[in-house]
């Protein structure tokens, strides 16, 4: 099986990587063929050092999806956008990247398979940011998209266009909408959302960490696990009983901040909790007050997609698969 | 005002500068010029010759919709669209059409905004068709666009670029979706929803007509005239009461074939019901099973658009306006 990752030098696309690497057999078949692109060329796992192809290539450059996908990989995973912020901050990039490549993507699948019969399966991340407020208590699968950002209006139209192109038998896709990932790893970094991760990640490792809003904000997670689960389990999972309906809202846990720090208190102590510094922040409460709290991912979960229960296990995840099972 | 009708040549176009032609102040503004847009050239009515201009334009040919924006129309009439068996048929003429078309429009409106402030009020034709089965029994203003159709697929994401380029200021704009016109004017067509119409309009002129499904069909409809009144009142209207959702579900008439033509029996008497011959049609029954039925348009009425409430109007509307008040 030839297996192409668009975007593996992000957060996800690694971790996804590395998961194929220690379970070789997780899609079901033997990986034959790796090809992992992204604008920078990513990393790959040793174990796949004889059959992998790193590449650097823009998605949204004229041609380069024609050349992807002129190698005809069974399943694609498609994770590469650019963020949110950047989005916004500059509309024609947002729009290229993440809605012209991906549209390209498509495409060239469509155009190969006119060639000669293809059909691959697709995987597409989306995000809970197709939704808008205001919002019911709970979203569910039928609720619509009426995006409040340039970030999440291109989420939706590759939704759209993902399940058109299932529909006529171009290729066999899913949409995956991630809930907010934590704990996410790295560095600390600016966007809005990072704290969320923060909080914890930096107090498990002995450090500082700031928190800007109030403990009563409520926002809906998942473990970077948890994400990569979502893919693989989407990339193997019996299409056939999705039906046309092809954008799902993943499982996740809906949590207050406060329930992040009572996990923190209970696994790492009160003196990891104590180096939480609250510097309240309005602008970032601004934005976060526009995010969605709270799904009934009721589809996803009967489509066989897991996710966690409580933030003891996000933070266990986080232990075992960042800090190798120790603090 | 300059006001710009694209599809001008189209049913609701000509129905449209008909009534700007016979209430010329009906935009709350004198129409001073009136650019008429359509891939053949459209007519004019006699009182606006010396203001009007036609032109044969298709949106979707390269730098088109940059010569159509350089005039700055103050209010544009976005109608123009392939239908939907022609989409379903031709699906790169679809896209290229009803999505990079529109999008072209969209863009051309946004790059001029950059040359010198610009942000006209645009008025786009979308369709119940962005919707897909499984519906409830009646579909409210929150249930999620799953089109099942290309088609749909691309009113669909029209109006998710409708309303970003309204969110950014680029236009303010109003995404019109309408119900299924009815009594259509004209000839019978192989549209699969044409025989709603027929069994009317053909009757009422003596003529037989053909229904090929049962009388406990139930579908969603509006007149002419009420299409022809949404665009004039979302053209006029105050759209800071609207907020960031600007796609809306137009109010209609929920009723089964079988309310049309006790309907028609009511205005018409029985000699013209008795000019409808039954002849089953399996395929047409099944494509018309996939439609929606009924719907909660609330926005759409508390923003004071109106439609008919019942059968006897709308073919009084029909006598009135295509037989000369005479049957």
């Amino acid at each position: 099986m030839h297996v192409m990752v668009i975007g593996a030098a992000g957060m996800i696309g690694r971790k996804l990587v590395e998961r194929l690497a220690e379970e070789p057999v997780s899609l079901g078949r033997e990986i034959a063929r790796l090809t992992l692109v992204d604008v920078v060329e990513p990393p790959a796992p040793p174990v796949f050092s004889t059959i992998s192809t790193p590449l650097s290539v823009d998605l949204s450059d004229e041609g380069s999806a024609e050349r992807l996908v002129s190698s005809r990989p069974d399943v694609i995973f498609h994770l590469a956008a650019i963020v949110s912020g950047e989005a916004e901050a500059d509309f024609d990039k947002g729009y290229r990247v993440n809605l012209d490549g991906t549209r390209a993507l498509f495409e060239a699948i469509r155009r190969e398979g006119q060639r000669e019969r293809y059909v691959p399966r697709v995987l597409f991340a989306s995000s809970i940011a197709v939704f808008g407020q205001p919002f019911p208590e709970k979203i569910d699968d039928a609720f619509f998209t009426t995006p409040l950002t340039s970030y999440g209006t291109q989420k939706a139209i590759c939704e759209l266009l993902l399940a058109d192109y299932t529909r006529r038998g171009f290729f066999d896709g899913i949409g995956i909408r991630l809930p907010t990932i934590c704990i996410r790893p790295g560095k600390p970094n600016k966007a809005a959302s990072g704290f969320f991760s923060n909080i914890l990640r930096e107090p498990l490792s002995g450090q500082e960490a700031v928190l800007p809003v109030e403990e009563n904000v409520r926002h809906w997670f998942a473990s970077p696990r948890s994400a990569v689960g979502f893919f693989i389990h989407a990339a193997r999972m019996d299409t056939s009983i999705i039906g046309p309906r092809r954008n799902l809202t993943m499982p996740g846990l809906s949590a207050l901040v406060g329930e992040e720090i009572e996990a923190l208190g209970r696994i790492a102590g009160q003196k990891a909790v104590s180096l939480i510094r609250r510097e309240p922040d309005p602008v970032i409460r601004e934005i976060v007050s526009g995010w969605a709290t709270d799904f009934d991912a009721r589809r996803a979960r009967e489509l066989g997609f897991t996710a966690e229960s409580n933030f003891d296990e996000i933070i266990r995840i986080h232990i075992e698969d960042e800090l190798g099972g120790r603090i």
